[in-house]
Protein backbone atom coordinates (compact mmCIF):
# COMPACT_ATOMS: atom_id res chain seq x y z
CA UNK A 1 0.00 0.00 0.00
CA UNK A 2 1.40 2.79 -1.05
CA UNK A 3 0.76 5.65 2.04
CA UNK A 4 0.35 9.21 0.77
CA UNK A 5 -1.45 10.44 4.45
CA UNK A 6 0.38 12.20 6.83
CA UNK A 7 1.77 10.89 10.05
CA UNK A 8 0.36 13.11 13.54
CA UNK A 9 2.45 13.50 16.65
CA UNK A 10 0.23 14.35 19.15
CA UNK A 11 1.62 16.37 22.45
CA UNK A 12 -0.86 14.57 25.04
CA UNK A 13 -1.29 13.49 28.21
CA UNK A 14 -2.50 17.47 29.18
CA UNK A 15 -4.51 15.69 30.69
CA UNK A 16 -4.99 11.93 29.83
CA UNK A 17 -8.81 11.76 29.32
CA UNK A 18 -9.17 14.46 27.18
CA UNK A 19 -5.96 13.10 25.04
CA UNK A 20 -7.89 10.29 24.74
CA UNK A 21 -10.91 12.18 23.64
CA UNK A 22 -8.94 13.94 21.13
CA UNK A 23 -8.14 10.72 19.31
CA UNK A 24 -11.63 9.35 19.51
CA UNK A 25 -12.34 12.42 18.02
CA UNK A 26 -9.82 12.26 15.10
CA UNK A 27 -11.24 8.73 14.75
CA UNK A 28 -14.45 9.63 14.58
CA UNK A 29 -13.70 12.70 12.18
CA UNK A 30 -12.33 10.08 9.40
CA UNK A 31 -14.06 8.76 7.05
CA UNK A 32 -13.43 5.29 7.12
CA UNK A 33 -15.10 1.76 7.22
CA UNK A 34 -11.56 -0.22 7.85
CA UNK A 35 -8.81 0.14 10.14
CA UNK A 36 -6.83 0.66 7.19
CA UNK A 37 -8.14 4.18 6.34
CA UNK A 38 -7.52 5.59 9.71
CA UNK A 39 -5.55 8.53 10.37
CA UNK A 40 -1.51 7.66 11.75
CA UNK A 41 -0.61 9.22 15.17
CA UNK A 42 2.30 9.03 17.13
CA UNK A 43 1.15 10.00 20.31
CA UNK A 44 3.50 11.03 23.43
CA UNK A 45 1.24 10.56 26.42
CA UNK A 46 2.88 12.26 28.98
CA UNK A 47 0.84 13.22 32.13
CA UNK A 48 4.00 13.78 34.22
CA UNK A 49 4.14 17.42 32.46
CA UNK A 50 4.57 19.73 35.33
CA UNK A 51 1.45 21.66 36.08
CA UNK A 52 0.72 24.31 33.87
CA UNK A 53 -1.82 25.72 35.63
CA UNK A 54 0.85 26.27 38.34
CA UNK A 55 3.37 27.58 36.40
CA UNK A 56 1.23 30.72 34.96
CA UNK A 57 0.90 31.43 38.34
CA UNK A 58 4.73 31.35 38.77
CA UNK A 59 4.86 28.24 41.21
CA UNK A 60 6.49 24.97 40.52
CA UNK A 61 8.38 23.72 37.50
CA UNK A 62 8.12 25.36 34.03
CA UNK A 63 6.52 22.87 31.49
CA UNK A 64 7.71 24.24 28.36
CA UNK A 65 11.15 22.14 28.35
CA UNK A 66 9.62 18.89 28.64
CA UNK A 67 6.86 19.80 26.17
CA UNK A 68 9.60 20.45 23.74
CA UNK A 69 11.08 17.11 24.52
CA UNK A 70 7.74 15.47 23.61
CA UNK A 71 7.88 17.43 20.34
CA UNK A 72 11.72 16.45 19.27
CA UNK A 73 10.89 12.86 20.51
CA UNK A 74 7.46 12.93 17.94
CA UNK A 75 9.94 14.66 14.82
CA UNK A 76 12.56 11.86 15.14
CA UNK A 77 9.98 9.01 15.21
CA UNK A 78 8.68 10.58 11.96
CA UNK A 79 5.84 12.66 12.56
CA UNK A 80 4.82 15.35 10.14
CA UNK A 81 3.49 17.36 11.69
CA UNK A 82 2.48 17.93 15.38
CA UNK A 83 -0.70 18.57 17.19
CA UNK A 84 -1.58 19.24 21.01
CA UNK A 85 -5.17 18.82 22.42
CA UNK A 86 -4.50 20.89 25.68
CA UNK A 87 -4.87 24.71 25.33
CA UNK A 88 -3.22 26.16 27.96
CA UNK A 89 0.24 24.20 26.92
CA UNK A 90 -0.17 26.72 23.65
CA UNK A 91 1.98 29.05 25.90
CA UNK A 92 4.60 27.11 25.70
CA UNK A 93 3.99 26.95 21.56
CA UNK A 94 7.31 28.98 21.18
CA UNK A 95 9.17 26.39 23.08
CA UNK A 96 7.88 23.51 20.33
CA UNK A 97 8.35 25.83 17.29
CA UNK A 98 12.22 26.36 18.71
CA UNK A 99 12.36 22.36 18.85
CA UNK A 100 11.13 21.10 15.82
CA UNK A 101 10.86 21.99 11.87
CA UNK A 102 7.70 20.46 11.64
CA UNK A 103 4.91 22.48 11.53
CA UNK A 104 2.72 22.59 14.71
CA UNK A 105 -1.35 23.40 14.03
CA UNK A 106 -2.16 25.63 17.05
CA UNK A 107 -5.33 24.81 18.74
CA UNK A 108 -5.90 28.38 19.29
CA UNK A 109 -5.66 29.35 15.59
CA UNK A 110 -7.91 26.72 14.33
CA UNK A 111 -10.75 27.42 17.23
CA UNK A 112 -10.57 31.08 16.44
CA UNK A 113 -10.86 30.77 13.01
CA UNK A 114 -13.45 28.21 13.05
CA UNK A 115 -15.58 30.94 15.86
CA UNK A 116 -14.78 33.25 13.11
CA UNK A 117 -16.63 30.93 10.40
CA UNK A 118 -19.53 30.25 12.33
CA UNK A 119 -20.88 33.79 13.37
CA UNK A 120 -21.54 37.12 12.31
CA UNK A 121 -19.09 39.67 11.72
CA UNK A 122 -19.69 42.04 15.31
CA UNK A 123 -20.96 38.85 17.14
CA UNK A 124 -19.35 38.64 20.23
CA UNK A 125 -17.43 35.27 21.57
CA UNK A 126 -17.74 34.43 24.76
CA UNK A 127 -14.66 32.68 26.27
CA UNK A 128 -14.86 29.71 28.53
CA UNK A 129 -11.87 28.58 29.66
CA UNK A 130 -9.42 27.85 32.93
CA UNK A 131 -7.35 30.90 35.17
CA UNK A 132 -3.97 29.88 33.43
CA UNK A 133 -5.47 30.17 30.06
CA UNK A 134 -6.88 33.33 30.01
CA UNK A 135 -4.14 34.58 32.18
CA UNK A 136 -1.81 33.81 29.19
CA UNK A 137 -3.71 35.49 26.90
CA UNK A 138 -3.71 33.26 24.08
CA UNK A 139 -7.56 33.85 22.92
CA UNK A 140 -7.84 37.56 23.55
CA UNK A 141 -5.22 38.20 21.69
CA UNK A 142 -6.07 36.21 18.60
CA UNK A 143 -9.61 37.17 18.47
CA UNK A 144 -8.15 40.89 18.91
CA UNK A 145 -6.09 40.56 15.85
CA UNK A 146 -9.46 39.19 14.18
CA UNK A 147 -10.82 42.39 14.90
CA UNK A 148 -13.81 40.14 17.43
CA UNK A 149 -15.19 41.76 20.66
CA UNK A 150 -14.70 38.83 23.41
CA UNK A 151 -16.86 38.36 26.67
CA UNK A 152 -14.38 37.10 29.32
CA UNK A 153 -15.18 35.24 32.41
CA UNK A 154 -14.79 37.08 35.70
CA UNK A 155 -11.98 35.98 38.55
CA UNK A 156 -14.60 33.98 40.62
CA UNK A 157 -15.60 32.70 37.50
CA UNK A 158 -12.62 31.45 36.35
CA UNK A 159 -11.86 29.69 39.38
CA UNK A 160 -15.05 28.51 39.75
CA UNK A 161 -14.06 27.10 36.60
CA UNK A 162 -11.19 25.71 37.72
CA UNK A 163 -12.94 23.67 40.22
CA UNK A 164 -15.08 21.77 38.12
CA UNK A 165 -12.42 21.12 35.44
CA UNK A 166 -10.09 19.69 38.28
CA UNK A 167 -13.06 17.39 39.15
CA UNK A 168 -13.52 16.19 35.45
CA UNK A 169 -9.68 15.46 35.80
CA UNK A 170 -9.91 13.38 39.04
CA UNK A 171 -12.70 11.26 36.96
CA UNK A 172 -16.05 12.90 38.01
CA UNK A 173 -18.16 13.27 34.77
CA UNK A 174 -21.24 13.45 36.72
CA UNK A 175 -24.48 15.37 35.84
CA UNK A 176 -23.44 17.63 38.31
CA UNK A 177 -20.37 19.07 37.13
CA UNK A 178 -21.88 19.38 33.74
CA UNK A 179 -24.71 21.43 35.38
CA UNK A 180 -22.00 23.49 36.90
CA UNK A 181 -20.16 23.90 33.85
CA UNK A 182 -23.39 25.24 31.67
CA UNK A 183 -23.92 27.45 34.33
CA UNK A 184 -20.52 29.38 34.07
CA UNK A 185 -21.56 29.35 30.07
CA UNK A 186 -24.81 30.90 30.66
CA UNK A 187 -23.06 33.66 32.33
CA UNK A 188 -21.07 34.62 29.27
CA UNK A 189 -24.21 34.16 27.67
CA UNK A 190 -26.24 36.18 29.52
CA UNK A 191 -23.73 39.26 29.35
CA UNK A 192 -23.96 38.97 25.06
CA UNK A 193 -21.84 35.89 23.89
CA UNK A 194 -23.48 35.03 20.84
CA UNK A 195 -21.24 32.07 20.66
CA UNK A 196 -18.97 30.18 23.22
CA UNK A 197 -15.41 28.63 22.77
CA UNK A 198 -14.59 26.10 24.92
CA UNK A 199 -10.90 26.45 25.60
CA UNK A 200 -9.90 24.17 27.88
CA UNK A 201 -10.00 20.06 26.36
CA UNK A 202 -11.50 18.90 29.37
CA UNK A 203 -14.89 21.15 28.92
CA UNK A 204 -16.09 18.36 25.67
CA UNK A 205 -16.24 15.77 28.12
CA UNK A 206 -19.29 16.48 29.58
CA UNK A 207 -20.35 19.21 27.35
CA UNK A 208 -21.49 19.56 23.86
CA UNK A 209 -23.38 21.64 21.43
CA UNK A 210 -26.70 20.62 21.98
CA UNK A 211 -26.62 21.74 25.66
CA UNK A 212 -26.63 25.22 24.51
CA UNK A 213 -28.81 27.64 22.12
CA UNK A 214 -25.65 29.13 21.16
CA UNK A 215 -22.99 27.84 19.08
CA UNK A 216 -20.63 25.73 21.00
CA UNK A 217 -16.74 25.34 19.09
CA UNK A 218 -15.19 22.42 20.72
CA UNK A 219 -11.30 23.37 20.73
CA UNK A 220 -11.11 19.50 20.83
CA UNK A 221 -13.44 18.62 17.85
CA UNK A 222 -12.17 21.71 15.59
CA UNK A 223 -8.47 20.26 16.42
CA UNK A 224 -9.55 16.32 15.56
CA UNK A 225 -11.37 17.62 12.16
CA UNK A 226 -8.01 20.04 11.20
CA UNK A 227 -5.81 16.96 12.35
CA UNK A 228 -7.93 14.93 10.08
CA UNK A 229 -7.78 17.04 6.85
CA UNK A 230 -3.85 17.88 7.06
CA UNK A 231 -3.41 13.94 7.47
CA UNK A 232 -5.18 13.10 4.41
CA UNK A 233 -4.50 15.60 2.69
CA UNK A 234 -7.35 17.31 2.76
CA UNK A 235 -7.54 21.13 3.68
CA UNK A 236 -11.18 21.35 3.85
CA UNK A 237 -12.33 20.48 7.03
CA UNK A 238 -15.20 17.93 7.39
CA UNK A 239 -18.02 19.54 9.26
CA UNK A 240 -19.45 15.74 10.15
CA UNK A 241 -18.73 16.02 13.96
CA UNK B 1 9.49 15.01 40.15
CA UNK B 2 11.18 12.30 40.53
CA UNK B 3 9.63 9.39 38.14
CA UNK B 4 9.96 5.89 39.52
CA UNK B 5 7.41 5.03 36.84
CA UNK B 6 8.23 2.99 34.13
CA UNK B 7 6.23 4.35 30.22
CA UNK B 8 5.05 1.95 28.46
CA UNK B 9 5.02 1.54 24.81
CA UNK B 10 1.42 0.68 22.81
CA UNK B 11 1.56 -1.12 19.55
CA UNK B 12 -1.54 0.58 18.49
CA UNK B 13 -4.17 0.95 16.15
CA UNK B 14 -5.49 -2.77 15.06
CA UNK B 15 -8.38 -1.52 15.12
CA UNK B 16 -8.23 2.45 16.28
CA UNK B 17 -11.23 2.86 18.55
CA UNK B 18 -9.75 -0.89 20.73
CA UNK B 19 -6.78 1.08 21.06
CA UNK B 20 -8.52 4.46 22.50
CA UNK B 21 -10.42 2.54 24.66
CA UNK B 22 -7.69 0.46 25.47
CA UNK B 23 -5.81 4.01 26.84
CA UNK B 24 -9.36 4.84 28.73
CA UNK B 25 -9.15 1.70 30.37
CA UNK B 26 -5.32 2.74 31.67
CA UNK B 27 -6.52 6.03 32.86
CA UNK B 28 -9.41 4.51 34.62
CA UNK B 29 -7.52 1.86 36.20
CA UNK B 30 -4.87 4.16 37.42
CA UNK B 31 -5.37 5.44 40.82
CA UNK B 32 -4.96 9.27 40.32
CA UNK B 33 -6.41 12.58 41.08
CA UNK B 34 -4.33 14.65 39.04
CA UNK B 35 -2.67 14.65 36.15
CA UNK B 36 0.56 13.48 36.97
CA UNK B 37 -0.66 10.29 38.72
CA UNK B 38 -1.09 8.95 35.52
CA UNK B 39 0.94 6.71 33.54
CA UNK B 40 3.12 7.30 30.93
CA UNK B 41 2.55 5.89 27.50
CA UNK B 42 3.94 6.24 24.12
CA UNK B 43 1.58 5.35 21.32
CA UNK B 44 2.27 4.42 17.72
CA UNK B 45 -1.16 4.23 16.57
CA UNK B 46 -1.11 3.20 13.21
CA UNK B 47 -4.07 1.42 11.62
CA UNK B 48 -2.16 1.37 8.32
CA UNK B 49 -0.74 -2.12 9.27
CA UNK B 50 -1.60 -4.62 6.65
CA UNK B 51 -4.87 -7.01 7.26
CA UNK B 52 -4.09 -9.51 9.90
CA UNK B 53 -7.32 -11.64 9.02
CA UNK B 54 -6.09 -11.62 5.70
CA UNK B 55 -2.48 -12.83 6.32
CA UNK B 56 -4.19 -15.48 8.47
CA UNK B 57 -6.00 -16.76 5.27
CA UNK B 58 -2.65 -16.46 3.29
CA UNK B 59 -3.97 -13.14 1.65
CA UNK B 60 -2.29 -9.79 1.44
CA UNK B 61 0.90 -8.55 3.27
CA UNK B 62 2.67 -9.85 5.64
CA UNK B 63 2.03 -7.75 8.83
CA UNK B 64 5.00 -8.74 11.03
CA UNK B 65 7.25 -6.61 9.60
CA UNK B 66 5.19 -3.17 9.99
CA UNK B 67 4.35 -4.15 13.83
CA UNK B 68 7.70 -5.36 14.33
CA UNK B 69 8.80 -1.55 13.40
CA UNK B 70 6.27 -0.62 15.63
CA UNK B 71 7.98 -1.80 18.52
CA UNK B 72 11.30 -0.79 17.76
CA UNK B 73 10.34 2.94 16.95
CA UNK B 74 8.75 2.42 20.57
CA UNK B 75 12.11 1.04 22.20
CA UNK B 76 13.58 3.98 20.33
CA UNK B 77 11.61 6.13 22.03
CA UNK B 78 12.25 5.07 25.56
CA UNK B 79 9.53 2.75 26.07
CA UNK B 80 10.72 0.31 28.92
CA UNK B 81 8.11 -2.71 28.30
CA UNK B 82 5.70 -2.98 25.33
CA UNK B 83 1.76 -4.34 25.02
CA UNK B 84 -0.70 -4.20 22.09
CA UNK B 85 -4.39 -4.04 22.49
CA UNK B 86 -5.20 -7.11 19.62
CA UNK B 87 -5.18 -10.64 20.20
CA UNK B 88 -4.53 -11.91 16.65
CA UNK B 89 -1.72 -9.89 16.31
CA UNK B 90 -0.04 -11.80 18.97
CA UNK B 91 0.38 -14.31 15.97
CA UNK B 92 3.35 -11.90 15.41
CA UNK B 93 4.84 -11.48 18.34
CA UNK B 94 8.06 -13.30 17.73
CA UNK B 95 8.60 -10.61 14.76
CA UNK B 96 7.90 -7.99 17.78
CA UNK B 97 10.50 -10.36 20.38
CA UNK B 98 13.25 -10.54 18.22
CA UNK B 99 13.20 -6.85 17.09
CA UNK B 100 13.90 -5.31 21.07
CA UNK B 101 14.97 -5.70 24.28
CA UNK B 102 12.33 -4.51 26.40
CA UNK B 103 9.66 -6.84 27.41
CA UNK B 104 6.70 -7.52 25.58
CA UNK B 105 3.59 -8.44 27.53
CA UNK B 106 0.88 -10.49 25.84
CA UNK B 107 -2.46 -9.94 26.05
CA UNK B 108 -3.33 -13.77 25.52
CA UNK B 109 -0.91 -14.92 28.27
CA UNK B 110 -2.81 -12.19 30.57
CA UNK B 111 -5.79 -13.08 29.53
CA UNK B 112 -5.74 -17.03 30.27
CA UNK B 113 -4.05 -16.22 33.95
CA UNK B 114 -6.95 -14.07 34.63
CA UNK B 115 -9.10 -16.72 33.08
CA UNK B 116 -8.27 -19.13 35.43
CA UNK B 117 -8.18 -16.86 38.59
CA UNK B 118 -11.32 -16.40 38.00
CA UNK B 119 -12.72 -20.17 37.60
CA UNK B 120 -12.82 -23.08 38.96
CA UNK B 121 -10.41 -25.68 38.08
CA UNK B 122 -12.31 -28.27 35.59
CA UNK B 123 -14.31 -25.42 34.24
CA UNK B 124 -14.53 -25.02 30.77
CA UNK B 125 -13.73 -21.48 29.65
CA UNK B 126 -15.70 -20.49 26.15
CA UNK B 127 -13.36 -18.82 23.69
CA UNK B 128 -15.06 -15.62 21.87
CA UNK B 129 -12.78 -14.63 18.93
CA UNK B 130 -12.29 -14.28 15.61
CA UNK B 131 -11.24 -16.93 12.96
CA UNK B 132 -7.82 -14.88 12.17
CA UNK B 133 -7.29 -15.20 16.41
CA UNK B 134 -8.98 -18.68 15.92
CA UNK B 135 -6.88 -20.36 13.35
CA UNK B 136 -3.53 -18.30 15.11
CA UNK B 137 -4.32 -21.04 18.42
CA UNK B 138 -2.73 -18.52 20.61
CA UNK B 139 -5.79 -19.40 23.31
CA UNK B 140 -6.35 -22.78 22.54
CA UNK B 141 -2.24 -23.55 23.10
CA UNK B 142 -2.40 -21.35 26.09
CA UNK B 143 -5.41 -22.67 27.74
CA UNK B 144 -3.50 -26.56 26.84
CA UNK B 145 -0.35 -25.71 28.62
CA UNK B 146 -2.71 -24.75 31.89
CA UNK B 147 -4.51 -27.48 31.45
CA UNK B 148 -7.71 -26.02 30.65
CA UNK B 149 -10.97 -27.54 29.05
CA UNK B 150 -12.08 -24.88 26.31
CA UNK B 151 -15.21 -24.22 24.10
CA UNK B 152 -14.72 -22.97 20.67
CA UNK B 153 -16.51 -21.52 18.14
CA UNK B 154 -17.66 -23.13 14.79
CA UNK B 155 -16.55 -22.31 11.75
CA UNK B 156 -20.06 -20.36 11.52
CA UNK B 157 -20.38 -18.88 14.87
CA UNK B 158 -16.46 -17.37 14.03
CA UNK B 159 -17.67 -16.09 10.81
CA UNK B 160 -20.79 -14.65 12.18
CA UNK B 161 -19.03 -12.87 15.02
CA UNK B 162 -16.44 -11.26 12.16
CA UNK B 163 -19.23 -9.76 10.45
CA UNK B 164 -20.14 -7.98 13.79
CA UNK B 165 -16.95 -6.98 14.52
CA UNK B 166 -15.98 -5.57 11.15
CA UNK B 167 -19.54 -3.30 11.88
CA UNK B 168 -17.38 -2.28 14.68
CA UNK B 169 -14.57 -1.41 12.91
CA UNK B 170 -16.94 0.39 10.63
CA UNK B 171 -18.03 2.68 13.44
CA UNK B 172 -21.30 0.35 14.53
CA UNK B 173 -21.39 0.82 18.13
CA UNK B 174 -25.59 -0.23 17.83
CA UNK B 175 -27.32 -2.02 20.09
CA UNK B 176 -27.89 -4.37 17.24
CA UNK B 177 -24.24 -5.15 16.91
CA UNK B 178 -24.49 -5.75 20.40
CA UNK B 179 -27.10 -8.05 20.58
CA UNK B 180 -25.33 -10.21 17.73
CA UNK B 181 -22.29 -10.80 19.82
CA UNK B 182 -24.32 -11.53 22.87
CA UNK B 183 -26.05 -14.56 21.12
CA UNK B 184 -22.52 -15.80 20.34
CA UNK B 185 -21.21 -15.50 23.31
CA UNK B 186 -24.85 -17.74 24.54
CA UNK B 187 -23.95 -20.54 22.09
CA UNK B 188 -20.52 -20.93 24.25
CA UNK B 189 -22.35 -20.81 27.27
CA UNK B 190 -25.29 -23.18 26.37
CA UNK B 191 -22.40 -25.65 25.11
CA UNK B 192 -21.15 -25.50 29.00
CA UNK B 193 -18.93 -22.73 28.51
CA UNK B 194 -18.33 -21.36 32.68
CA UNK B 195 -16.95 -18.40 31.60
CA UNK B 196 -16.24 -16.37 28.46
CA UNK B 197 -12.48 -14.81 27.02
CA UNK B 198 -13.45 -11.78 25.02
CA UNK B 199 -10.14 -12.70 22.58
CA UNK B 200 -10.72 -9.44 20.75
CA UNK B 201 -10.64 -6.18 21.76
CA UNK B 202 -13.29 -4.66 19.59
CA UNK B 203 -15.76 -7.18 22.10
CA UNK B 204 -15.52 -4.56 24.74
CA UNK B 205 -16.54 -1.59 22.35
CA UNK B 206 -20.13 -3.24 22.61
CA UNK B 207 -20.01 -5.97 25.22
CA UNK B 208 -19.55 -5.74 29.05
CA UNK B 209 -19.63 -8.11 31.64
CA UNK B 210 -22.92 -6.90 33.08
CA UNK B 211 -24.43 -8.55 30.21
CA UNK B 212 -23.26 -11.85 31.47
CA UNK B 213 -24.47 -14.66 34.02
CA UNK B 214 -20.75 -16.06 33.61
CA UNK B 215 -17.54 -14.19 34.61
CA UNK B 216 -16.89 -12.38 30.96
CA UNK B 217 -12.67 -11.75 30.50
CA UNK B 218 -12.10 -8.94 28.69
CA UNK B 219 -8.80 -9.14 27.05
CA UNK B 220 -8.56 -5.16 27.14
CA UNK B 221 -9.42 -4.37 30.68
CA UNK B 222 -6.52 -7.47 32.06
CA UNK B 223 -4.29 -5.55 29.48
CA UNK B 224 -4.80 -2.59 30.99
CA UNK B 225 -4.75 -3.58 34.42
CA UNK B 226 -1.78 -5.37 33.91
CA UNK B 227 0.03 -2.50 32.46
CA UNK B 228 -0.99 -0.19 34.88
CA UNK B 229 0.80 -2.35 37.80
CA UNK B 230 3.91 -2.89 35.64
CA UNK B 231 4.05 1.29 35.16
CA UNK B 232 3.32 1.96 38.47
CA UNK B 233 5.70 -0.91 39.92
CA UNK B 234 3.41 -2.54 41.32
CA UNK B 235 2.60 -5.98 40.36
CA UNK B 236 -0.62 -6.82 41.90
CA UNK B 237 -3.47 -5.69 39.49
CA UNK B 238 -6.38 -3.27 40.80
CA UNK B 239 -9.72 -5.36 40.84
CA UNK B 240 -11.22 -1.91 40.61
CA UNK B 241 -12.64 -2.05 37.30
Amino acid sequence: MVDKDKRVGVIGGMGPDATVDFMARVIAATPAEEDQHHVRMIVEHDPRIPNRQAAMRGEGEDPGAAIAVLAKRLEAAGAEFLVMPCNLAHAWQSDIEASVRIPFVSIVEESVQAAIGRSGEDSAVGLMTTPGCFAAGLYQQALAAAGRPVITQTADELAATMALVLRIKAGDRSEAVAAGLRAQADRLIARGAKLLIAACTEFPLVLNESMFDVAFVSSTDVLARKTVALALGNEQISDTL
